[in-house]
């Protein structure tokens, strides 16, 4: 009997959430060990054995053990693709090509412009008890504001963000999409139809609203 | 006849820099259009067309354009691997697995920890004006000292960061360590001689060194 892989993690991180919703948009058995990294439960030597840097998540398959979430949503999407499900496209260079490009605006333009609004909104006032500092704020949703844009053009020429098909491009965005939308701020995206359209198709997939259900956005 | 690539940047460009020794590592044809986003030219509308974020650099393929500089390399290693040069390793689930988890700890973990050294003593006295502060230079010390730590004991066991064989992981530290090692803090590698070791190997590949031939450290 193979054993379902383990994913070492709690349900509020966002890292966890990106790992999770891969295995569950290729149907993969999995098993989700709790590391309470509220409770500091990361920096212990049984977890740091499997992530030196102390962070989580961690993978276990078979005697496997990967981290980085980014990392580990690739090795499950190749690992479990199949002729209905195969996020990252890579039979087919420029399909990758265009996942890559929209992974990486995710990461590089898109996550800078958004995060700083969730950490000062929630993040810190539950993990710091710090107030929001409203400059940050500020600063952050007017640089938003032209990535909205540029996401909004884009989207109304394509489908998804990568083309035609759903991608892991857009599963990215997921996490800390769906945090920035219980902050007082979510009515942003309101001037922004096609990406507000795209937003509800990724909310209403069997795999974000199972995995959402464990991401509290009232505390 | 095929026209050779086009990478549109500039050779100063920390991410242009990670394009050219893709395209370097694999032996491709390749042209460098000139970009001087120091007198602005990222933000004209031509290059605008190529990229919406307006950043450098962009990869012209025929008809196939792409921007973000990580998602350019992965297609360039993808286009033309061989049997010699494959730094990407994907016919092997779990080596591909090894070269993502470290791509992602140089972006994750190395680069933040390293870079804001190269802003605070290079970039931003070049591009800005502003003398280094010296706090922040501090903080990112310490912070870079114990990532160093982690790949000490990883490049103990280990040639390179995914394995035995030179991949992307190792190719991606290229550019900012570069330059770190022109601030005044370069001595911060002595206490870590695996590092060391496998950054002068690095430096010795010819890639690398007609690359950096281009990135003066001295203004």
């Amino acid at each position: 009997m193979v054993s379902p892989v383990k994913v070492f993690g709690h349900p509020l991180s966002t890292n966890v959430a990106r790992v999770l919703v891969c295995l569950e948009e290729v149907g993969a058995e999995y098993e989700l060990v709790t590391v309470d990294f509220l409770a500091g439960e990361h920096n212990v030597p049984d977890h740091v054995a499997r992530n030196p840097f102390g962070k989580i998540p961690a993978l276990q398959d078979g005697d496997l053990v990967l981290f980085e979430s980014r990392a580990i949503a690739k090795y499950i999407l190749r690992k479990y693709k199949s002729s209905e499900v195969d996020l990252l496209m890579e039979s087919d260079i420029e399909a990758a090509a265009m996942v890559d490009v929209w992974t990486e605006v995710e990461a590089q333009q898109y996550y800078p412009a958004l995060s700083p609004v969730v950490f000062e909104c929630i993040i810190f006032p539950i993990m710091r008890g710090t107030a929001t500092d409203q400059k940050v704020v500020d600063e952050s949703l007017e640089k938003l504001k032209n990535v909205l844009e540029v996401y909004e053009a884009h989207l109304s020429k394509h489908r998804y963000l990568a083309g035609d098909s759903f991608s892991f491009a857009d599963l990215n965005h997921f996490p800390f999409t769906f945090y920035f939308m219980a902050t007082p701020y979510a009515s942003v995206f309101d001037a922004y139809p096609r990406v507000k359209a795209w937003w509800q198709s990724l909310i209403s997939r069997p795999s974000i609203k199972k995995i959402s259900a464990n991401m509290p956005t009232k505390f």
